[in-house]
Formats: C-alpha cells, sequence, structure tokens
C-alpha cells in the first residue's frame, strides 16, 4: 500500500489547502496518509469553540491569544495585505468551486487521513488536548511520526 | 532510475533557486526529474511577455497584478529590505559565476526535467495556459504529481 | 538502516528546532541521519565567535553583518513581534524542559548525524569555512547532498 506521512509546521491558510490538497488526493486513491500537526501547524486542528479544561497560567493565555483560532482564521503566507489576500483567495474558491479548508478536513477524515498533533508543540504553546478539533486521533511525540514516515513512499515537510 | 518529484508552492527567488540546483543537478546526474510548480509556484514559470487569450474578470487581473510576472521579478523570503536584498543576491551570484535563475530553468529543460502546473492553482489565481513559458510541459491536477511521487526516492515541498 | 536527509534550506529558530528534534529523534533510534545547510540554513551553524582567515570583501561584510551569527540569534518565522515571540519560546521551552537549540546541536553530534554545508551557499554569502561551529562536518557541493538523499527513507526540505 503506498503510504503519505506529511509534517504540518506553518499554520498559513495557503499551506494548509495544499496539505488537504494532497491528503485527499492521496487518500482518495486508497493511500494511507499520516499528516504529524507540529509547531504553527497545530493551529489548522485548534477547535474555535472548545475550551481547556485545566486553567492555563499567564504564558498559556498569552500564546493562545496570539494564535489563530482554527482553520477558518489562519493568515496566508503571501499577499497578505490587511487580510485583503486571505479574503479574495477564500471567495476566489468558492466562486472556481474548489471546496473549503474546512470541507477539506472533514473529507480528509472520512477518507481515514489519520490526524496526528504533536505533544511537545502543544506543551510549548500551552494547549490542551481538549481545544482541538474532533478529527484529531491522538497526541503523540516525534518517534510515532518517524515511525510513520519509515515506510512512507512520499514524505514533506509543509 | 533514480527518480525525483519536487512541489514547488513557494514563489521566492531564493527557493526557487534551490528547486532549480537540486532539479538540474540531479538530471545532469541522469535522475528523473519533475517539477509541479502549485499555488504561489506557478509565478516561476509565467512569461512576462506572452499574453492571456480570453478576456480577464476583475479577479484574475488583480491576482495578476499583484503576483510576480515570472523568474525574474521574483522577491527573496528574507533580507528582503525594498528589494536590496534580492539585486544583492543576483549581483553577488554573477559575481560568483553561479548560472542566473533563467539560465538554469533553460538548463532543466535541456536536461529533460519535467514542468507540471497545477491546474487548480491556475485557476483559482485566474491564469490561463498561454501565459506560461514555453518549458511548461502540462498543466495537470494533483493526481498526477501524486503518481509522479509514488516511485520517486526522492520527495520535497519547496 | 533507515535513512534521513534533510535539506535545512531556512534560518529561522523554529525551524531549526523542528530540523534539530527530527534528527536527534532519528539518531537516537538508529538511524543515519545527514543534515545540509544550505542558503539561510547556514546561519545555524555559524560560529558566534570564530573569525574570518582571509580577508572580506565589502558584499561579503555586508553579507556577514546582515544575517544572523548562530544558533543563539535566529528570529522566528512567525509572531517575531521585535523579538517577543523570540524570548517567550525560548523562556517557555526553558519552562517545559525541552533542550535548547545549542544543546540539540551538541546532542546531534554526539549521536553520529551529519554536518554538510553547501559550498555554492558558503560562497554566494561570503562566509569561510572558519566561520562555521566544530560540529560541521565537511563543505560539499549539491551533488553529494544528492547521494546522500537517493537511499534514504526519509527526505524533507526544511
Amino acid at each position: 500500500m503506498t503510504k503519505m506521512a506529511l509534517i504540518v509546521f506553518s499554520g498559513e491558510l495557503d499551506k494548509a489547502l495544499a496539505t488537504f490538497v494532497l491528503a485527499t488526493g492521496a487518500a482518495a486513491s486508497g493511500w494511507d496518509v499520516t499528516l504529524f500537526f507540529t509547531f504553527w501547524g497545530i493551529n489548522i486542528v485548534r477547535s474555535e469553540n472548545k475550551c481547556a479544561l485545566e486553567k492555563k497560567d499567564v504564558m498559556s493565555k498569552m500564546f493562545g491569544a496570539m494564535m489563530p483560532k482554527g482553520c477558518e482564521s489562519l493568515p496566508l503566507s503571501n499577499m497578505h495585505m490587511m487580510g485583503l489576500g486571505t479574503s479574495m483567495m477564500k471567495k476566489r474558491m468558492k466562486g472556481k468551486r474548489v471546496k473549503s479548508l474546512k470541507e477539506m478536513i472533514a473529507d480528509a477524515k472520512e477518507l481515514g487521513v489519520k490526524f496526528l498533533v504533536c505533544d511537545m508543540s502543544m506543551d510549548v504553546m500551552g494547549l490542551q488536548k481538549e481545544e482541538f478539533i474532533d478529527e484529531v486521533d491522538e497526541i503523540v511525540g516525534v518517534g510515532t511520526y518517524l515511525k510513520e514516515a519509515k515506510d512512507a513512499q512520499v514524505t514533506l515537510f509543509i
């Protein structure tokens, strides 16, 4: 079985879109696909409405407030221009009948894509496992990513 | 035969240079090399003087005007500083007898590197197939990239 | 033996951390790991106190002065905010008992990770081989990276 193991490091809308176009495309062709969300990439799988269960320290609150909360508030890596780029891109994608990131995430899950979140990043950024979207399967260490990548034909750092 | 399949997502000069140093290096060693230009990366293969055949809508015109037109007008991902970084880098490369991006693109083609452009990106950014440089072989979907990547030893997301 | 060959193109603290978390994690599991530092990534392995042996031309001095000098002065790719992001991140990592980049670099070396520096980047940026940290094994061309990547299971562009 062909396998793809992607590291999702970046938290920008355009890179998240590229990730999910690849992931859903591969999963739809029967590939085994694993996404390892780490660093800024974990913001893609933050829930916009779920809350932390435990009380947060000041730094965790600061990080939490400064970072985008979920797939609908990600910036672009390019042409940001006070948010104009992001809204242009979203409007444009809709007009061209390209699915939204939210829809692609749901599709990916349905197609069996595995969602892993990096435990170290979660810890450093002060997030708790209750704050992620339901699509997330597991909070794991880098060793789990390496095990997945070891026999993957396609490995990418996004 | 060793194979390399690169996703060229970024449209900055430095990342484009890295792409073509890898592509020409590998192709010169007899590797089979495929480049899949997507998102901002498609600006690298925009022609500076070819024009669209069909009339463009307002958004396509805006995207077209905002994005760099071809390999000689790309910004740097770093040290941009009002363009100083780009001209410093270019001057420097010339002084050090490193080929320009334009020359590397021509070399890559001659060495048999395959140039694929992502159809979805072309569509979202409002570009038409007539607007790309002659080196481009085909406008394709993500499925074509995946097929190339499947049996490639080296896959990278740039 | 499982093998990983990473291209370290970016010179930001967060991407450098991701690189060394992957490198030390893989090497600790017995993998053969090669890092190829190129473009801005070579700043990660610049020594903060070693000096060039030969006299530098004006451009080399400018590049040298503008780029970060070593692993303790790298910026973040995101949330930079006048350096606040970097110091927040470093303080936070310390609080969470995550090793510093400097410690990870030393660990990587001890675990047998190979450090290669791109000769073309060194030349364009006007650095000399005496200016790198002791961990660097060799100054090599892109061909050496390709040879390492050819039989690596995991290849990433960071």
